[in-house]
């Protein structure tokens, strides 16, 4: 019997960063209509960063959260729509309205190592009836044991499934492999894996993940998402079928909405381009890139240096401030 | 010590594909001084069916191969000039004025069943003191003992080195894997690995060879070639660093080749579209692609039915008439 594995697809969700978060809820309904003929099983809606994210912050979406999950949620027939939410973007709030407006599953976004500060939201997801899955960004910094811990966290908090994203697409096929087998070894749900492909590996990852025993992995069509984008949905469902595996996905029909649907909504085409790739190869979060180029052109240094010692000091999201320090010290050793 | 990987970099040769094979000697010596300024060690220069290729039947080039195999040797000062031929489009005269305007290397490719007609010119080349090097390719057709075989023969003819070509971007890392290990343990030279990218599977598949004992590895910059293009160098580059792989190649500089040289030279961007993710799963000849897209609509088919037909057939270049017959099957049982 051949293997099932899930396919979540994140077009709506992570391809929004690809578009600046201003898909219309009309586009989304178009996109997630084809999504739903083509067989996907679960199509993620939100601004790129999750429930909540349109803000200055993290830019403006072209409309509410509640618009597009209504917009989404009425074209649906088979597949099940899904959010995210990072605590601390997204709340408690934000969820309840995402249930009422027909969301069925939710993925709880953390810091790999700080799964703890999703307890209440997978909690509360669960007593409104959702699917909560624990969702690790950044596993590539931690080493297997760290994300063992966290996922058993995840688990211990009800989580249906955990996954290890590889947010700054810096992972090799070996880094993967051992992240998931230790992960899976370890929790008793169903583990997953999220690809970026600013290494090129977003297919190659996905499969090492599959091969090391994730039954759940994430796409977008054209691979539209930050930085140098996703597993591209329509090829992954063509090489999982090759491979003999069952995703229930209909090949030419997601190829189709793909091309047809997906790419003349795009703004530019998801390349792998020398940012793209600085960030992969540093494993740094792609928000830092713009304040790193500023940072670069100030004190004169070259941006990747900034990027690659970022990466070597660990930084996460909120650290934003450091790139100048390192801008800085690189500017002093250079002058040496 | 950290295993030495050589990269062969086809941008001015598969990466004409990508542009029609309108390179001018100048773009091409322009981007052939940037790769050699960051230590690539073969460059490997011509039309995108090799030498002699420019012709009715596969697109004219902009220029002569002559004129831009002169181009590039003027500029190149440490990296190697390669050229490309294929038995039948190529002779050995124009292998002979390929050694006189610098050529050291060259790679005899024919398809992955018919070594024996390259032996002759792995024998010129020889005589003419450049290196030679047996090209195998769609060799995602045949299993790994007929590759053995195959590549058995190129060495016996005095080849210095033997790829496994996947011409289509068919195959997966498993299949990679057994077709290298299986050469790499019957053959005495050096084994190399050719990918193309119509899998998304490109830098993990090139990863994957590495791993099962390739030394030899192509790429081109931005991934410009046939189909949905090649592994990109610069990815290849920085992924095999990270890896602890040496290539001698700076990252900082190909990055920035790939980037300001090359990418504005382009004339599309190298996605994998529906065209492309169709032939990678048929595995069948781009060349293909046009004459099963003319049928497709003469018989009201499904080009992708009319592509994995001909997969399955194991049709290879030359077999253009059998398309149609393929058409007017597919168009009889459908109406049946």
């Amino acid at each position: 019997m051949a293997k099932k594995i899930r396919i979540i697809d994140s077009t709506l969700r992570d391809g929004m960063h690809a578009v600046s978060h201003q898909f219309t809820p009309e586009e989304m309904a178009e996109i997630a209509a084809g999504l739903d003929a083509a067989g996907i099983d679960t199509i993620e809606v939100s601004h790129g960063d999750g429930l909540g994210g349109s803000s200055y912050n993290y830019g403006f979406a072209a409309a509410k959260d509640e618009d597009y999950l209504k917009a989404v949620s009425q074209v649906l027939k088979n597949s099940k729509l899904g959010v995210l939410l990072l605590p601390g973007i997204g709340t408690a709030h934000d969820l309840e309205m995402a249930a009422k407006f027909g969301a069925k599953v939710v993925r709880v976004a953390t810091h790999c190592t700080e799964a703890d500060i999703g307890e209440q939201h997978i909690k509360i997801a669960k007593e409104l009836g959702m699917e909560a899955i624990g969702f690790l960004m950044m596993s590539h910094m931690v080493p297997p044991e760290k994300l063992v811990e966290q996922a058993k966290l995840f688990e211990s908090y009800g989580a249906d499934a955990v996954y290890i994203t590889d947010s700054a697409g810096a992972m090799t096929p070996y880094d993967v492999k051992v992240r998931i087998e230790a992960v899976k070894a370890a929790v008793s749900v169903p583990v997953g894996f999220h690809a970026h492909n600013n290494l090129g590996l977003a297919i190659g990852n996905t499969l090492a993940a599959i091969e090391a025993g994730a039954t759940y992995v994430d796409g977008t069509a054209r691979g539209l998402g930050a930085g140098a984008g996703n597993s591209q949905t329509e090829i992954l469902v063509a090489v999982l079928a090759k491979l003999g595996y069952e995703t229930g996905v209909d090949l030419y029909k997601i190829m189709d909405v793909a091309e047809e649907v997906v790419a003349p909504k795009m703004r530019r085409p998801q390349i792998v381009d020398k940012a793209a790739l600085s960030l992969g190869y540093a494993g740094v979060y792609g928000s830092f890139l713009l304040h790193a180029m500023r940072a670069a052109e100030k004190f004169k240094v070259d941006v990747r240096d900034i990027l690659i010692e970022l990466g070597r000091l660990k930084t996460v999201g909120g650290q934003e401030d450091m790139i100048v320090d390192v801008a800085y010290e690189l500017s002093k050793a250079n002058k040496q």
